[in-house]
């Protein structure tokens, strides 16, 4: 299963991190945007290479230390389908360097559609015979708003190709509460559904290390439902977003993991693309500073949790 | 707002319906394919170019008696960021002949992401102080999980640029009541309390005829549902999917509509674009045959609700 190889990841660099990949062209230097720019004119093109060459220089800067990228999707979208060109070169780029990709889509859709969606994101399309991997990362980001029949192509593909999807259960964001956070007739939460659905989709998936393909997406923002949460969901891998920027801290995540330190991956996105900004460097130092606010980053969780074991 | 100018067309052309384009490979006609791969090999840069072409063929046969189109983007990311530069171009295409577009992405996350996805299917991006438009449509196709912090970037935009969204309420899907159907401790279903939630977000948003920026997708095969929902929801307008392919008929939409026949657009996409197959046609003649189930479904509808007025 795919977040084994995640999990392996994980464990080698002592790191459970992710970084988002959600550039926007305000984050990019004049350096890079200048060279762009004088190629394309202002056009769509010239910012989509800018946001790709911004990505390889963290992505050069971060592989040896942080075991997964997560680009988001809309900040792809904005530039239209050259940014969408950027997101595949992107992904590419980050496995060719051994990272683990996780492509933050929150697909969502009926189920033959989902087919489409999963073969995009995680399988491949069959062009007159050939296969070819459309976009190729390792894990989607899915809502799961539309039930089982929406979520099952997804688990075929997980288990034909070694991939994993995490789930939306309780989203890091003000109003998550608003659906996520209401009972239901049974006493349990919305959330709580949702991340019990996590399990039963998830159940014929286990992989070496006791997790799902199925995993679920959990706001550090919200620590004590992701206490409760790891406690319920023992088969669920969780992606945690809301460290940083968004305000949770590690002391926030720890609950997130279980007593090897495993079963979860922190995201850090403009806490690591803009890390030159508090420590008062240069935008041109974005890679440098990116590298060393995902040190502290990592220092910081290892120190909360301890060492990562199997 | 963008539902007036919908609502204008589908009066007009006395036909309250929307042709989705789901392109696969397998619905395209060897003549167009045969010549897209001819220029570009077994790629992905053949097939997006093959999707488009009969796209456009598709659109020149329907843009005189249907008001919308309504691609589906799972069906162009399958073929990459080609696949999605060929969405882009059918939703130019169909703008040009004066079709109302509906992008349907069921995009959804945190406000800060959702600027960024609003940004990208309604609004204008910014480069170095041009605004480009990066897809353009008319309207866009959300899921309301995350609560009203994901929901009101799409909002502002809606009002800045005159555009829609139509959140999911009650989707199509044989397994959408898993969640949706659920009693909360208030008595309320999920997609009564999501369907609420929809108008309260369009409340300042009504435009000439009583609906506001902000619909809902309610399914063609759930009736009952839909009844209870119109009335329930006055503001709110319909996007209905499930007629034709999967298996909503007349009768089962009929309710969906006010008593002037407004108040909802029903989606088919196989129905239209296979049309040929139950017409006993050559997969050749894929766009005449289209042109007549279009025709057809507009007649039953028509007959069903009577004339659309104001």
């Amino acid at each position: 299963m795919a977040f084994d190889r995640l999990i392996e990841n994980i464990i080698k660099m002592q790191n459970p991190t992710v970084a988002g990949l959600d550039p926007k062209l305000d984050y990019v230097p004049a350096s890079i945007k200048e060279n762009c720019f004088a190629r394309h004119g202002k056009t769509l093109d010239g910012a989509a290479e800018a946001l790709f060459e911004f990505n390889k220089a963290l992505i050069d800067a971060l592989c040896d230390i942080v075991p997964a990228v997560k680009p988001q999707a809309a900040y792809y979208e904005m530039y239209g389908w050259q940014g969408v060109k950027a997101l595949c070169d992107t992904i590419a780029y980050a496995k060719s360097k051994g990272m683990f990709v996780i492509t933050d889509g929150k697909r969502n859709d009926i189920g033959t559609t989902m087919e489409a969606y999963a073969a995009a994101h995680l399988g491949t399309t069959d062009i007159l015979g050939k296969n070819i991997e459309a976009f190729g990362a390792d894990a989607l980001t899915v809502n799961g708003y539309l039930g089982t029949d929406g979520i099952k192509p997804l688990i075929n593909i997980c288990k034909e190709k070694d991939k994993g999807i995490f789930v939306l259960v309780k989203t890091s964001n003000p109003g998550s509460g608003e659906l996520q956070d209401i009972k239901l007739e049974t006493g349990q939460t919305v959330y709580e559904h949702m991340g019990k659905m996590c399990e039963f989709w998830g159940k014929e998936t286990y992989g070496k290390y006791g997790y799902s393909a199925a995993g679920a997406v959990v706001g550090a923002t919200y620590p004590e439902q992701l206490k409760e949460l790891r406690t319920k969901l023992s088969h669920t891998f969780f992606l945690v977003p809301g460290y940083g920027a968004q305000g949770g801290g590690a002391e926030d995540v720890k609950n997130a993991f279980d007593k090897n330190g495993l079963g979860a991956v922190i995201n850090s996105s403009r806490g690591i693309m803009c890390a030159w900004k508090k420590q008062g460097l240069s935008k041109e130092d974005f890679a440098a500073a990116a590298r060393s606010e995902a040190i502290r980053m990592r220092d910081e969780i290892i120190s909360t949790i301890g060492e990562i074991k199997l």
